[in-house]
């Protein structure tokens, strides 16, 4: 293991008997620098390790080459694939990815973007915290001439190529899947009302209802604030002591839909024999429960990649992009809890 | 929302009638610009929220305010809660946080210092690829005079901080506690051989069965290359076709746990009655399974708190730290799988 320290721009400069400036330029393969003096530099910078100090390279260029991504959650199936497919795909291209939380507040997004701002990264990827109301803090970021991408959880009032789910086509999906196994009686635990991927996959459900011509009760469409287990485990509950309760739950997520198998367990009612559940997400959870869970794929992996794909084209043609949206497809996943 | 473009240095000075550098030497207090003047200039920057250029910033500081943090895999409930909680710390010091993967590759590891190294960020967290044979890539790091902290997966040949679980002392108590449920023979799905945390789990099963005089034996103690959950599987039913199967068998995941468990259900195996099933990480599969898993809860959020929080001593101190080692505690986390 080498003990030496890291070579500098003046370390060339020296040792070749040439200016720094002369070094600095052959290193870059400037006009005007002889084709034998950028060889002498070249082969002594690659003998040497040389790596050039980024942060001047970067002040000089006025580039970061790191792209800013902003999740409301790290510690989640969904958006750690999500990061995973952004890591891999900006690496490939000799990007860097900073990444930030803000455990869906508002206060924590104005701060990660404010960090972001000012010259600190290329771009940035979004996914809107639940609580933010006020889009000021990126609006600002656009305002900056920088690109953004929104995914997953997005604005329509911020003008932006977004990548999402495909919420509609997916719940639609899901409950004519429902519908298929003789489920008719379908209810669906949602999730806050002003979040889009949950307006998407209320559409999609009621949809399917009104195409199937199935009854259709507010009561049976309760919504999540936390997006939790508890709240899974609370609604089946009130879901299945209504005077016309369902015969199939369709849930926002495989985590809420764990709390309404726990329930269904409790009050001794048989999946997918009485009721159907069926989740959203395809977590680790859905195949390990008891029965299994049937739920939708969501691909988060290849999400984080085509966004950064976006991103970096925008970076390429020094533009903001249009307001494209781009939909990842999803796959029903049937297992135990809706097979009858 | 504000259609306005960012506003810089010069604009200031152009609408205050002073020089950029006066300007700039103002905004940051400088010796020898009149407390007006500061004044005047402060309040019309965050009157008009200018935010300084932090290339610049950076550039004159030769500090980033950004910390690197390297893992193998993102997609880890165990990961993604050490980032997650290296995350929350970092942001709360203004700090932010750089990430990339390696998938437990060795050429990733090196791709990811290399990005990081020569003034990308002020220091590095890293938790070293099971690949990884070869450690001049953060050797070269720590000789650019940087604070690196290795977490979770580290080499005792680079002289670092090391924040780590207790592996010895959980293992230790995770097999104790199979010893005190009744079981005797007691086998171990162990990991890699060359990786420290699986050396340190092995070392305290080992101690837990000397201590109380039961047997040993090496075809009790299979090795996993890939850490999943058909090697759980696999390895199970290696060893209960032995001319001496265990009773019992520690795991060094939960995810291994499960193909444990999933093999002992189709071979019609009883657990926790027949065969006593004990995991690590408390993921939430953990809790799903049926029957619930007995396991070691980690907190990853804490290590990664803790990580920082080093780091940020170390920055502060202007100092790359001793070889400390810090030992996060762990917790048994008891259930169905062991309890008979």
């Amino acid at each position: 293991m080498s003990e030496k320290r890291r070579i500098t721009l003046k370390d060339i400069a020296r040792e070749l008997g040439i200016s720094v400036s002369t070094a600095s330029r052959a290193l870059n393969a400037y006009p005007g620098i002889s084709e034998e003096t950028i060889k002498r530099v070249k082969d002594f910078a690659e003998k040497h390790h040389y790596v050039p100090n980024s942060i001047a390279v970067n002040f000089r260029k006025n580039k970061t080459q790191t792209i800013g991504m902003i999740v409301p959650e790290l510690v989640h199936p969904f958006f750690s694939s999500v990061i995973s497919g952004a890591i891999n795909r900006a690496n490939k291209a000799g990007y860097r990815v900073l990444i930030s939380q803000t455990d869906e507040k508002q206060e924590n997004e104005i701060l990660a973007c404010n960090s972001m701002i000012g010259g600190n990264v290329d771009g940035l990827l979004i996914s809107i915290a639940n609580e933010t109301v006020d889009l000021n803090h990126i609006q600002e970021f656009i305002n900056e001439g920088k690109p953004v991408i929104q995914f997953d959880k997005f604005s329509e009032k911020l003008h932006t190529p977004k990548v999402i789910t495909d919420d509609f086509e997916s719940a639609y999906k899901a409950v004519k899947h429902l519908i298929d196994q003789g489920y008719r009686k379908i209810a669906h635990i949602n999730g806050l009302i002003a979040v889009q991927n949950s307006i998407d996959r209320f559409k999609g459900y009621r949809q399917a209802l009104t195409d199937h011509g199935l009854e259709f009760h507010e009561a049976w469409v309760p919504h999540c604030k936390e997006i939790s287990e508890e709240e899974g485990y609370d609604f089946a509950s009130q879901l299945m002591n209504l005077p016309n309760p369902p015969d199939a739950i369709f849930c926002i997520t495989d985590l809420v839909a764990l709390g309404v198998m726990n329930y269904l367990k409790t009050a001794g009612i048989r999946v997918p024999e009485q009721v159907g559940v069926m989740g959203f997400s395809n977590w680790k959870i859905s195949e390990v429960m008891s029965p299994s869970l049937s739920t939708v794929e969501q691909h988060g992996f290849k999400m984080g990649e085509k966004s950064v794909g976006i991103l970096l084209h925008l970076l390429n043609e020094n533009s903001q992009g249009n307001h494209e949206i781009y939909k990842i497809e999803t796959d029903l996943i049937i297992r135990e809890s809706t097979s009858n």
